[in-house]
């Protein structure tokens, strides 16, 4: 893993016993797999696979993201001591938000986990805001026009990474205008591609790794 | 004057004389002139020509929108019973804004101008919601992401219309992201092309002449 | 609802027992539900569940919209005084139309359909003008070159919202040139996003709204 | 001369010199000159070169599309029995359409210009019916939205060109809706590239030629 | 039918019943049926229906192109004294091309086909200079980087209507490439959308007509 | 401030007496005035204006990035115990790059400058390697094809924010290549708009002060 | 064949049967077949087909790239004597670069493949340089953003030409960032379109022909 | 110089001091100077400046295409056994292909200049055919609908490298239409990006090097 960042399986395009193959190995190399964008018939040949080459992993299947983690019995997950917040508009940002928060949490970090306070009615972001405060760093997801990082990052002072998703359709749908938006933002932020949930819990993680490591500093004085 | 909607004369593009030679001719025959995007130049030539011309005809420079305006002494102006509320989010929008103003003021509509109402600052618009809810329509313009119409139709019930600017840089930049983000948006809204203030204030000047002939009509039973 | 903007939901990419069961709960939660975007599966699982959940709902199937409504026995409509008119170029415009005419119906207000006008045959526009100058405000839906709204409102004095229709191919087809089309019209109108029928009729509806209101004012005096 | 269209000089981005210089060369080895996007000082260059080296040559400046035309003394004009149409929506399209009735007429067609007869009121296009199904062929040339072919292709018997224009911003400017919007006429046409005004010419001529040298047919035998 | 050019049904995206219905109706009402894009099981059921409801009609399948045309037996076709050459690059061309050859046929047209004539063998076009020079207009369809028309314009003195399809992938592809290429042409074209077959038939069948009633017009004196 | 990025004053497209005369407003309210994009003319105007109205204000040119940074004699800068890492492929990222530090440093941050290191020559970022992994957080600008923050976030363990330069010519030119190359890297990284150094610089600032307050809390404890 | 370049059949939307009758044709007419982009259906069919017609034949199966030869019993292969390099940044990029290699090989080029060798692990590349090196020209693949050919450039005397592959998703995705980084590449490169690997491959074995046969020169002295 | 690419200075955007200083340096540093798109005033500052500093170098000005190139009295300049053709449609192509051709002469090729061959007028090419066929590799230039790469690789066997040149306007103007079509050629080509006559010429310098190379390896022997 270059940078604490794991590897990760992309299902889509795969076969079930593709994946499976590929995530049996994945265990056996590094004691973990990360399986993205899964499907149903993908999850159980996961489970089914691992279940015979290595029973005593431990395998969970997060199933709006479409996401498969499993650790060996004496996989040493990393620990991080610092927190980072996943904040969605809306159900159809679930792929790209679980992503992000299990590759974070995979990474080490504990994750805050903020949902449905779309910009079209302010007062649910604005009765979330003390969680939102908390965070060491924020992903925040948002389809059609993507203007919740905008607002959001516009009442914290954390680092706010904006995850635009392919939801919309005519003109500036498929996540355009809200990879538009973001870039554009009146607030600071910075993005990572349409719906690459996988980069910005990374990037995330990695933030949270040097917020964690200036943490423990004095600890190792 | 088509619907009510008043000509204009595109300063852009003209010498200050041509400007000033159909700003004459237009006080002549219609008994008004308003005059689009005009520059220093040309504003000082139309009030040479009208005062040579036209002396008893009032004109009227809007300096931030560069808007001009001259009414024949016994012009008579279009009485509206209805309230065009025009949003900015910033000094950028000025241009458009004035002009949605203006031609929505010359088709009888009393205007209510709400002003730097940025999305990246909630208070501000919080702060104003009593003055926009007074109103039977909206335009609301915002350049570089565009979400401020998004964020206020979501406060108000009257209808808004969105008015892209042609602000930003780089992707999206010169009013695309703002298009894109207001016609993907998640609260209800119609929109204009990107820098079309005219078209927003007249669009919002038919609906305030629907409304207001609709209030005037039990006057007539 | 807000601004008197009714839920909907979207049928497309959904399975017919998904479907199915966000209608029953939106019965059971407001009195009503409307579902867009529906094929023959999805309307006969809407109608059973409803059949099972709710008897005493009313459910209407719009065939060539593909838009489900259910009435539970004691909803009370909202009744509006303005009305709506919904006009198309051709067959291919009848999804979005469909929807925009039964947002706007459901809003409360009298919905007038004016059919297969398109531009290439003027004299069936001119055919319908008294009708189409009945209605408060318009939405004219069109596909292809999406010129019909600027005829339109070259001939009426209501408000016109334009809706682009994604049909065409090859440069400009999907929706691209009537979108463009409109943003550039000649006359004054307002646009939503290709194919956002629902969008277009609710803010018909809400001008309806404030037009009918207006209306009633005297009545309250 | 390939196909009988004439050898056009452009004057965009050559200095008043060298335009005079390709000019005089143009009457001393065909006859002819013409020149088209010239402004006032390539004119006068012009003139004034050809006075010296070409004195018995006749030059026509078009003042509103900067098109100049030369004629050496000797020069014999080629005569086609058809008659080409031109038609305008409104100034900003005076160049382009300029260009397509100088070159028509130097390939020797009768050219009938139609002038500002834009799609937002259709009666002014109605008035010019008679007018525009007496020609044998038509070039339609229209910006913004650019919807006037497709209601003149709609009217009328002839061959119908269009020949979009560069007018507009925001989105779909600068001629963009225009060429889509004709490229997805409901109406059967065929369209030149944005501002082609001399290709549209010249393709009206050559159908002209084609018509007119059957017109002739007889006269052979 | 308008100008002379007939009414089609497109069979894309309709089922295989819709599309013989409609084919019945049309034979029932103008006495031929034109059925484009059709797949083999509409072209099945439209000759069952046919032999069916119209017993007496004469209905013909072009494979290649997917266009099915009936004709009842008392229809009486146009005839029109004009040649019209339909020209291909290569086999992916057959189903534009032989759309614009059905139409361009069915207007009255006598159509000429000159198949795989790619640029990239300069003598195959040479070889068939005689047929294209003895057309009065072509249609030439070219996919891929779309060079074949300009190269025939060159080589003749007939009208040219480019025709670009859409092969190819990556940048430019679809027809882009073809399209943009015809637009910005060395040689004097006219175009039409890619795949636009339709079109570019009934635009030559037009032009045939001009061409055609001149030449008969000593006839009538 | 919000969130402890200060307000810039954008240099583009005012005059000298406007910039002149907006700095000595942010010196006057906040103590310290940050002007972006100015050319010579601006920066003489700053420079005079504070001469006059804060004689005691420190002022500084960065000349190849033009930006002016002005602080008042009682202006307490932050102080944040962190490293910035700004790292340019050639002379041409100057301008935003330079934005980019300029922030950073008025943020608090240390900031560390590695310059010339294109991917075309690796050895050069190889030698720099010790010095970029020393930093807290890394912005990397790159344009043409922007593939250098790929290649330093493949060499080391701190966060990278892309920036791209608006640099390049033809397809992919102004930046475009960049951005859509760092958007898809295969190397984790975050990244903001086109030659937005501004924003690039204060996210790393954001990165910097959370790390940097990280490693203060032991000492409030 | 034109330039000593095979025609390749592209089994891309043809059946198997018509896949394998006209590889049979094409063994049959040049003694080879080369038909790319085949599923195992149109494998299978292939084989047996020609197991019928030309027992004597020798077919492979490419399995990674799809890419299907077969060789007639008196099938002379041609000779080069240079060597083509193909270098791949990961599996995704099998398709393309396996194109380039069989049409490469076909042509008569010794052919040498460099695979998974990414940009984000420099050293991988860097261990491989001393193979690079001994190739006489370089075809590289890469997705997303299509850095390796800059790299690669960057560090051998040989002539790359870069093949960018359709991977990625959002924006740049589909090959577009890579064939926009690589036309604005730092280093000298030719490129060719998105999954061209036929092409690519031609081109460098048109490219090993020239230099195999200067080599040769002296031979024939 | 990297790979026997010798490094150019770009005048675009730079003064003439600016640019005749960065001459002296590289004429200082490396014996040669090779200056990119000058005008008049840089040509005049480079000769000026080497008079004084450099008075033995011999100064080539290339009016056309705006190259400088320098040598100093001890330049030894490389000596390469192949030729290079350059080819050009138009005088428009005049810039971008002589840089083409100066680059590949200062690598050591000899170069071959075809000029004035466009696709509308095939005969001009055939003419050239044995010139054409003499050379190791051909660099294409053409603007507009860029073709002639395309007829070229259709005659020869050479390696042929597409230039694609920014004229042309609307629709695919810039260049676009001529990367798009060189990029979707029926014909094996490699290209490079529009404009980019350094790098084709390059690209071409790079080929002749490694055929030139080949021919002189019996030598060594
Ligand atoms: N700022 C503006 N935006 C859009 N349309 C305008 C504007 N100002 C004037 N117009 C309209 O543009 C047309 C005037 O164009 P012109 O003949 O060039 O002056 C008229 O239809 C005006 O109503
Ligand atoms: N291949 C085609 N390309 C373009 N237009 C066509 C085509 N086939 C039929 N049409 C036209 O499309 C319209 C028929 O659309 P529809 O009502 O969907 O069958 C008619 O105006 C036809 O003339
Ligand atoms: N180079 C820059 N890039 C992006 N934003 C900037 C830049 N310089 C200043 N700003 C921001 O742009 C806004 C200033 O815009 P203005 O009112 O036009 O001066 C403020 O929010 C600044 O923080
Ligand atoms: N993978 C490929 N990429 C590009 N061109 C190909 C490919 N495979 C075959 N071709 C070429 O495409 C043409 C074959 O097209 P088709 O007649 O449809 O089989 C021939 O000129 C082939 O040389
Ligand atoms: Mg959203
Ligand atoms: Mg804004
Ligand atoms: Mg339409
Ligand atoms: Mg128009
Ligand atoms: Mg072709
Ligand atoms: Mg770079
Ligand atoms: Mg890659
Ligand atoms: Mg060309």
């Amino acid at each position: 893993t270059r940078r604490g960042v794991p590897e990760a399986i992309l299902g889509d395009g795969k076969t079930a016993a593709e994946t499976a193959s590929l995530a049996a190995t994945a265990v056996e190399t590094t004691g973990r797999a990360i399986v993205t964008r899964t499907d149903d018939d993908q999850q159980r040949a996961v489970r089914t696979r691992l279940a015979d080459d290595h029973p005593a992993a431990e395998v969970t299947v997060h199933e709006r993201s479409g996401v498969v983690v499993a650790h060996d019995a004496d996989f040493e997950p990393p620990d991080v001591a610092a927190t980072v917040g996943v904040v969605t508009a809306g159900t159809s940002d679930a792929i790209p938000a679980g992503e992000a928060a299990v590759v974070a949490g995979e990474m080490g970090a504990t994750v805050e986990r903020v949902e449905d306070v779309g910009v079209a009615a302010l007062t649910r972001i604005v009765d979330q805001l003390d969680r939102l405060r908390e965070t060491d760093v924020l992903v925040v997801a948002a389809g059609r026009e993507g203007a919740l990082p905008t607002v959001v990052a516009g009442l914290v002072n954390t680092p706010v990474i904006g995850l635009p998703v392919s939801t919309g359709y005519g003109y500036g749908g498929e996540g355009e205008a809200a990879l538009a938006g973001m870039l554009q933002s009146c607030s600071v932020l910075s993005v990572v591609n349409v719906d690459a949930g996988f980069v910005a819990g990374a990037q995330a993680g990695l933030i949270a790794r040097a917020v964690g490591s200036a943490r423990g500093e004095d600890d190792d004085e």
